[in-house]
Order: C-alpha cells, then sequence, then structure tokens
C-alpha cells in the first residue's frame, strides 16, 4: 500500500489530524518482532513504567490505554464508588466530547460548572461541593480539572494545589485530564510533577496521541488508594491492549527522553507565532476585524472572525467553528505544523479580512 | 529506543504474543505524515470500505474498533435493544474472556449453552430460544457464534446457514466473533462471503490483531438494519480511534491483497504440523501419553498431558493451560511460528513424556 | 399493631410526609381479597387504563409503577436510543433529586439549562438543542419539563404547545415529569388532556404518592411509538409490582373520580392561604423580613426568611431549607393540610419575625 | 370503588396472586394520618429495624424495598465490585426471571450452575469459584443461594454452613434470597437466624409480598461490612419509597408477632395436603399417570401429568407450566389457600386423569 493522501498538506483542525511523529515510529519498529507477553507483562510496559516513576516518583500506577475518553472513564470510574459525582467545568472534553460516556460507561454524574476560561477554582467547585451524606444526592467525590484546558488556558501549580487541598478538605480526590499534558508541561516549563504529583493531582491521564503517537494514553495514579481496581476496571470497559508493547513503546519513545517536550515547545510555538502574526497584523492593518477569546498559553488560539472569513479560510486550511454563534473558532498547532504553515495561514486570514 | 527483549523467541501462548507482520508495518509507515481528517473520515478509512466491499458486496458499513472485546461489545449492543439476550456457547470470548464487559458496558445478558466443540447447533439455540414476549425474560434476539472457536474448531457454511435460518426464523440476528476468521477463511478454503454474507451472518468482527496487525479490527455490518446506531456506539463506548488513518492502514495491509490469508494459512500449517508431529510420535513411541481434545482445523491445538509435563516444557515455551483440572492445555500457532519452533517443542515434548 | 407515631402532627416539608387519603385506603380494601394474576393482568390495572383513556383518550399506554424516581427513569429510557440525552432545566427532580438514576440506570446524559423559575422556553432548550448526528455528542432527543415544577411554578397549555412543537420541530420528543400533575390541573382548572396530549406531550407520568396515595404513579405514553419496549423497561428496572392490583387501585381512586382534583385544589388553596396570611402580614407589620422567590402556582411556597428564623421555626413545623445560602426555604401544602395548621404556621413566623 | 373482580375465585398459579392479608392492611390503616418523615426516618421504619435485631441481634442493617428484583439486585450490587460476579443456581430468580436487570442495572455477571433441585453445594460453587486476580475474568465474589428455592426445596442449616464456609474461605460473601423465607423457616421450625445469620449468611432479603403483604421486601445486611453503600444503591436503583411507613409497617405486621410464620404454616401445609391426596389417589387409582419432580418442602409442589391435563386442568384454576417440554408444572399455595381449595382441585386432577 501506499500512501492514499497528500502528505504535505497540513491544517489546523486538531493535534489529532496529524500523523506519528518518526521518533516514534521508530519505537515500534524497534519493538517489533519475537513474542512477548499479552496484555501488559512485557518488557515495553515495565520500562513504562520505569519512566513514570522517573518523572514522578515510587509508588505510582501505570495503566496504558488505548485513547482519551477511554483514559477519562476508566481513571474516573476507578476513583468513584457507584453513587459518586464528578465535578467539572462544563467545557470539559469529559462533558462535551465523550458522547456521554462518563455517564452511560462509566456510571458516574457530572456536575458541571460554567467557566469563562475552562479553569476550575475552589470557589466554582463550591457551587456543586455540596450534599454529602444526602442520598438522594449523587455523592461529589472527585474535582476533574484538564491541563492544558479544551480552551488552551493553564493553571498554575499553586491554582491547582489550591484545587487539591480544597478537593481533599472535604474527602474529594483530584483528577486531571492531561491529554495535552506536555503542552502545559511545556509552557509551564516546570517537570511533570512539579504541577501534578507534587500539587496533589491523586490519578492524572498522560496522552501520547496529541502529542505525535499514533495512539495510546496513560492512566497514571498517583495515590493508589485513589482508584482501587483499576486493572479490572481497563480491562472490564474494553481499554485493555493484548499487544500492549506497541502502546507502551510509544509513550517510552516520547517519555524516556524529552521527544514529549520538544513536540509541546513547537506546538505552542507555533500557536504564539500564529496568534502573534495575527495581533502584528491587526497593528499594522494588514489583518482586520479578527479578535481573540483566550489567552494562548499551549497549543491553541481561540479567536473571533468577521462574517463569511471563517468558511472562506476553510477552503485552504481546516479548522472547527467553536462557538459558530459569536463567530468563535478553534487553531489547534500540532509537533509538525512548520512556520511556513502558520505564515501562509496568516497571509490568507489578512488577505480574506481586508479583501 | 532498542529492542527491550529477545526478538528470536517464540513460544506457542497466543496468537497476540507475537509482533507485527512486516507489511502491516509498512502500511502504517505508508499512511503517516501530512494531516488526515480525524475519526474515521480519512481516506484510509473509506479505502478500507472499499477493501470490504470487494469481500462482501455493496450494502455493509464497516467500524474500526481497537480491539476484540471492544468489536464483540459495540457490535452486540448494536443489534439488541436494552431488554436483550444474546444466546451463546458457554466457551464464547464474551463468556469468559471479556470480564463480564458484554453485560457490564453492554447492558445485554448472555444466554449460554454448554457445547462439547465450542459449536452451537440449532438444537442448542433451542435450549435458550424461547420466552419472547415475556417481560421477565431477558429476550434472546442475537445468536453469537466464533468462528474459527476459541476450541480451535470450524463451522462450515452449511452448518452457519442453518444457524443463520433458525435464528431468522425466530426473529433473532446471528453474530459472529471473527477474532480468527482468517484462520477460518484459510482453512475452509472460502471466499469471506461464502461463510458470512451467504451464509446469513447479520454482523460480524473481523480480527487483524491475531493475524498479524499491531491492533485493530473491524465491526463489519452485513445487513446495516440489524445494528442501528452502531456509528455512536463505536464512540460511547469508548472504541472511536481519533487518528483512525492507522488502523485503517493495518486492516488493508491484511485484507486488500492476500496478506491475511498467508499469515492465517501458515498458522493453521504450523497448527497441523504441531498435531501431526505428535501424531508421528505417538504412533513411533518417541512421544507418550499425549491426547487430543479437539479437531485442529484452525491455528490452535488441544492436548491432554501426562502429570509434570506442561510445567517442565513451559521452562523452554510458554503457554497456558485450558482445563487444569484435566491437564488440558492450549497451544496456539500464528503468523510468525517457524518450523524450527515446532519441531524443536515437539522434540522437548518428546524428551519429556518418555524420561 | 397500633399507630406509633402521633396521627395529628402536621408539617410543611413535603406533600410525601402525609398519609393516605382514606378514598384511597379504602380502594386498596375493596381490591383485596380473592386471585387476581399479578404484574399487571388483573381487573384493577385494566380498569386504570379506561380511566386514563377517559382523561386523555384513546391510542394512549399506562404503566403503573412504583415511585416517581422510577416512573420518570423507566420512562425516559423509553424514549431515547442509548446515545440519547435529555434537555432539562437544572432544577428538574432528575437532574438534582434522582441520586444520578437517570445517568447510572436508565444511561441517558442530562443537558441541564439553568432557569429562574424551573421552567423551560424554546430558547433556553437552544442552548443544548444542537449538535444531532456528531458522534462526539450525546444526541439531545428528548425535552424534559415538570408540571407542575420543583419551584411551584406552571406551563401554561400554550407554553408546553411551544415546547412541543420546537422539540418535535428538531426531531425530539417532549417529556413531563407530573408528579404533581394533579396540581397543575387544579391551578390551571383545565381537563388533563388539555395540557399534556392536545399540548404535544409524548410521554408523561402521573403521579399518585403527592396526591394521597400510599405509593404509585403511571408512566403514561401519549404517542406510543414515543416509547417503544417500555414493558421490557418496567421490569428490568425493578419497576414491575407484582401484586399491581394494588397500584392501580389507588390510582383509579384518584382519578376515576375528581379525588385528585378534590386534593389538589385543597393543597393549592392551602399554600394560598399561607402565602396570602404572610403577605397580610408582613403589609401590617405583624411579619417581618420575609420575601417570595417564586409565585405561588401551585402547593409549593418559597421564602426567604431573616436569619435565624428558618431554625426557630422549625422546633414546631418540619420544612427543608432550598438554598440555605440565600436562606431560602420550601413550604409545602399538601391534601392532608389544614387552615388550623396554616394558621398556627403563620402565628408562629410573625411572632418569630417580630421576636 | 367496588370490587372489580371475583374474590372468592383462588387458583394455585403464585403465592403473588393472592391478596393482602387482614392483619397487614390492619397494619396500614394504623400507620395512616399525620405526617412522618418520608424515606425512612419514621416511626415504623425505627420499629421494623428492633423488629429485625429481636430475630437476628445487633449489628445489622435493614433496608425496606419495593419488590423482590429490587431487593436482589441492589443487595448483590452493594456487596460486589465494578469487575464482581455471583455464583448461583441455574434455575435462581436472579437468573431466569428478572430480565437481565442483576447484569444491566447492578452491573453483575452471573456464573450460573446446573442442579437438580436448586441447590448450590460447595461442589457445584467450584465450578465456577476461581479465576481470582486474572482481569479477563469477572471476578466472582458472592454465592447466592435462594431460601426456599425456586423448585420449592430447603437448605439445611448444615448445608447453608458449608456453602458460607466455603464461600468466605474463598474471599467470597453468601448471599440469601429470601423471598420465600418464611416458608423456609416455618418448614425448618427454626428461628430465622438459625439458617440465616448464625449460618453465615451476610446479606439477606426478606420477603413480604408473597407471604401476605401487599408489597414489601427489606434486604438485611447481616455483616455491613459486607455491602458498603447500601443506603445510597437503594435511592440510584429506584427503590427508595417516600411514605416508607407503609412498607415497613407491612414487615412489621408479619414479624414482629407469628403471622409470618402462621401464613407460610398455612400455605407449607397446604401443599403437602394437595401433594399427599395426589399421592393417595395415585395409590388407590382415583389420580393416574402424574408424577413428582421434586420433593414439597415448602409451598410450591412440581409435578408432571398427562398429555392435555394441563390445559383441561387450567380451564378450572389457573397455574403455570414450569418445563413444558416434559408436560411439568408447577403448584403453589399461599396464605389464603382453603382445604376445599386444594380438594376441589385434586378432585378435578382426578376426574381429568381418570377420563
Amino acid at each position: 500500500m501506499s500512501a492514499l493522501h497528500d502528505t504535505a498538506l497540513r491544517g489546523f483542525a486538531s493535534d489529532n489530524y496529524s500523523g506519528v511523529h518518526p521518533e516514534v515510529l521508530q519505537a515500534i519498529v524497534d519493538a517489533n518482532g519475537g513474542h512477548q507477553i499479552a496484555y501488559g507483562e512485557d518488557a515495553y510496559t515495565e520500562r513504562l513504567h520505569e519512566v513514570f516513576r522517573g518523572h514522578l516518583g515510587d509508588g505510582i500506577e501505570v495503566y496504558p490505554v488505548f485513547n482519551g475518553t477511554g483514559a477519562n472513564v476508566v481513571g474516573l470510574q476507578a476513583m468513584l464508588p457507584r453513587w459518586g459525582a464528578v465535578i467539572a467545568a462544563s467545557t470539559a472534553h469529559i462533558n462535551v466530547d465523550e458522547a456521554g460516556a462518563p455517564e452511560r460507561v462509566g456510571g458516574m454524574k457530572l456536575l458541571t460548572v460554567p467557566t469563562g476560561d475552562g479553569k476550575l477554582t475552589p470557589e466554582l467547585v463550591d457551587r456543586e461541593a455540596w450534599g454529602w451524606g444526602d442520598e438522594h444526592r449523587a455523592q461529589p467525590l472527585v474535582v476533574s480539572i484538564t491541563q492544558s484546558t479544551e480552551l488552551g488556558t493553564l493553571y498554575t501549580p499553586d491554582e491547582i494545589r489550591a484545587l487539591a487541598d480544597h478537593a481533599h478538605g472535604h474527602g474529594m480526590r483530584l483528577h486531571m485530564d492531561g491529554a495535552r499534558i506536555a503542552n502545559a508541561a511545556a509552557s509551564l516549563d516546570l517537570p511533570l510533577r512539579a504541577f501534578t504529583r507534587d500539587a496533589g493531582v491523586d490519578v492524572m491521564t498522560v496522552g501520547g496521541t496529541k502529542n505525535g503517537a499514533m495512539l495510546g494514553e496513560a492512566i497514571v495514579v498517583l495515590d493508589p488508594e485513589a482508584a482501587p481496581g483499576l486493572v479490572y476496571g481497563r480491562k472490564l470497559n474494553m481499554q485493555l491492549a493484548s499487544k500492549m508493547r506497541f502502546v507502551s513503546a510509544q509513550l517510552i519513545a516520547l517519555l524516556e527522553g524529552d521527544l514529549w517536550l520538544r513536540n509541546a515547545r513547537h506546538a505552542n510555538a507555533m500557536a504564539q507565532r500564529l496568534r502573534s502574526s495575527i495581533e502584528a497584523g491587526l497593528a499594522d492593518g494588514s489583518v482586520q476585524g479578527v479578535g481573540f477569546t483566550q489567552p494562548t498559553q499551549s497549543n491553541g488560539v481561540f479567536a473571533t472572525l468577521p462574517e463569511g472569513v471563517a468558511d472562506a479560510l476553510r477552503e485552504s486550511f481546516r479548522f472547527y467553528d467553536w462557538d459558530a454563534a459569536r463567530r468563535e473558532v478553534r487553531w489547534v498547532c500540532g509537533f509538525d505544523t512548520e512556520e511556513s504553515d502558520v505564515d501562509a495561514f496568516v497571509a490568507e486570514l489578512a488577505r480574506l479580512t481586508t479583501r
């Protein structure tokens, strides 16, 4: 089979439109050949544990799974009794992009709170953090945050610590959806541990797919008491890979060196380039009528466009509406975004907004 | 990263202990680069549909998913209303190896029937095919068979047709777990269509993982009326790959040419070699005390061993007990099993049974 | 056994703190003796169908169940495919008082919208009515309203019709939680049909428990195409009474004559008396510092109290905080509330607010 | 409303075809009037706890629920983690009569074992008691038995103790479905405690409905560590009665004196009369061709009939086929079965079998 698509074409739709980073692909090749015990008792999954211990310290558990929705549902379910509920921002991926899997498959209730920037605070948590012991109310026992958020914003370590302390003070646990955690680490310029385990996170996911892997995420249990029986939950939720070595090998390729950071730094830098180029255009008048709705703290840029521009721009570059009602769009950069992609995009945006 | 394991070591534990066939790996490489729409609107998934239509004819639906348990649960759930039940052999993978996922996640009841060889018949189906309209009884609406079965046996096209007619006559649908469907096609020496669509199967899974893929299975809906809403079910059951092109590319590599059959024929031949070598040894006395519990019709050999032999043999080759109580073991061959593997295994078995 | 409690003591906590209306109790007695087919094939359940047809016309289905949460979950589940979601006010009983049963047991996602008065409008519905065909989004396929609402407010027939038309125009169905539907009918002074079937409601529940029954609610399917397989859903959700005649007999006692309306009119009138007595007190200064947060359109009064008054008042009469943060309380009247109860309550409130 | 049915007509179909015992009805009347806190904080539910403590000792928990399926599902779910399975006889009510509710709503897998008489033994349990720690296998963590069984047979205290010890020795818990536990107590002529708590049962249900109640069962947790969070599970599984006093009052009426035993003894005696009358008829030739398939140890008689007799007999008395293939029927006696009912039934059977 040869390529069925134009391998030179890239857009700004999503960091999962991209392919696999060559070093990740090489890791798959290197892990091939011979036999390895299926379902996780292989040398690569063992090595992946070491890699994560290197980042996060001893006493953790690591569960490779297929995808981000699976990682969230399996992890959150393990953190909750059958009567539990999760407090999350209303923009959280678990609330808006997982087709109800957390409720339907995970069996949890989501207690959602509107936010301006996708970030919870202790005060926002308190809107739903009540009613423990009342059998009529789904019991709020987990707070879930996303780092970096679905709106491209970031929690500082202090903000996470405050949420962790607040959650723990109420007998709740803190979960972090880390589908884009590499982008957060790169942007914060901090070790992974600094804003996760050291900040009080109990269970997190670490995304590979949006960071250059073919597929593969890890559920990382930072406090094993927080997620009993996860090994069973992974299987019964159909997230247990038989040839797990190939999932683990990808995550090793990313995380044992600095590939995860290189990829994320590049993606973040491209988003910054995109934003600053447009801002420069707005300043000199070469771009007109574009507004920004969120700070650009990771690899996503959220902007409002003049009427008609989005569709015209999409004739050259794919991207998604975020909130069509207010003409808000989302542009995402990835490990494979090139400077020339950004420049061509801004040039076309400039042309379209000044016609 | 270099290999962390001995890539020359192989055993007989499972066809998912093996790695990825080089042609499948090449297909992944070929599909890389550039952007492709996520979640299945890519050129590879489209091509995979064509490949399946080439095998099975028009008017079908194809849903790539991550793994076999996911394929079974998503497919069966789509075939059933919330009050439905599945009639299956008690040895079916859905009953014994999926941790209760069909019940817990799929929400179905399994009505299981003991069999000698892992195969249902209309008469066996009738033990549970009753009670329609009785609200107290989970309604039997699907019959599920496995081809080749978990015991290495095969259904003939006529046997499948008889089950399909019987099921349809009662308003039930026929599901086929095809995790090892390539081994069946190779052994039957028939086109895929002959013992599936043409024999009355409504929904089937087509396994890639045990046939040389890294991971990837397809749910193939042969009668689209049999599985409404499967596209939603795949997502909500967390089986929707974002970078789906890489799952589809693997299945294309297997199925657009004859790689699926080459791999399966080889695995089957190695199982035959294993069996006939032992039988020859039993005839000439060089092997002693080994019995066979099932015919060897695909890539698995089921045997009983003298006391102590299994554990001794496992010092050199990995394999699993099947029914420890009667010293029954299972030996599985794969696309990568070599004649020398078989010969060394039989030699060691001979040595151990004649000490 | 003799009474273990003071049968003269009444409060304002809930319409399910009350007992059974004597005519309902008599109906239970009358239905006793001899044998009747279990699980609904009895003469009383048949008669109940007739009674409902008298109210609502032919072509409906009636399913007696045990309680309101069960009625909602069974009814809504039957209206939805496994990938469906329900748009509801954030104050809806299904969202805040059912312990997550709609999500966990019903398998549905709730898409909730904040309201001031517990009532949805087409505009409010539109905040969540989007994304059909997108497999990542739980599909909004039902709009659920409560009549009278959890805040004691009422939908007019025109408002319901507007919601029904809006829902149907988008391919959604309209569900009505009628736990207090009798209070609505009494307050609107309209036949049951006028604001349900004739206004476009597809499936509703009709509450008995809060209206003088011991226990018992009915799911009434006004458009049978809207809720296929409900008979199975009732059983598998554990809401099928074996001696159903006694549930049906209670609902007959309420609904075949005007007992349901007598009870509801009385409860509503007592709530009006409570409110107008307090308003008179506020006008003449005998009551101080009490505010009302909702119009009193059925049998509940929502008020804010000066600090400390709620707890002091609860020494004499039970009632619940509604929103403790703003000192809002809920007072509910029932079929058994007496004028003297209201008067004593207001007198004590007057005393406490003027100390 | 007056009676809609012939209150003198009785059959042998089921102990839930009968009505309510007058003393139970009186208890409902006595509990009426005034207000009681809803959802179980009432004086009657408190008294019910005392009654059960009188039977079973201190340190137990009691949860009144609506029906037997609900009692089983709520109780078993509370005994299991999400990955748990229940070992039960294949004839168990939870397997054949609950529409898959244990799997679908409870989220458990059933591991069923065929038996001749509806009774498990340690040896039979061992057919499914294996695979702990294997994530691919639903983990067997509860053994469930029914007392008296669905086939009218009884476990002795020693048999129960042996099962409890066996289960506990494997880290499993013992659950007893006591829908007809009164019939067992009456037949064994032992205190309730002797064959439940003292025999090692961890959680049981105590049935009221089949023993003269209108509706109402209790889940009784004999070892509170065996069923954490049951209070939440009852609500989220929609089994929490708002006016719970009326459910509790019925169970008090049965259990605080000897009404439960009087009712059960009578039902058992009528079953014995039925059996011995037929046996006498067989001996003297007045009845012909009737066989018995189970010992009659409680209130059910299982018999095979000559061809055509069952349907002819049903023209006068309702009852169900048990296994139509072998012309086996089930006859059930209740608290309200009269000697004349039995005699008339046997007379008609005699006539029909000697035509």
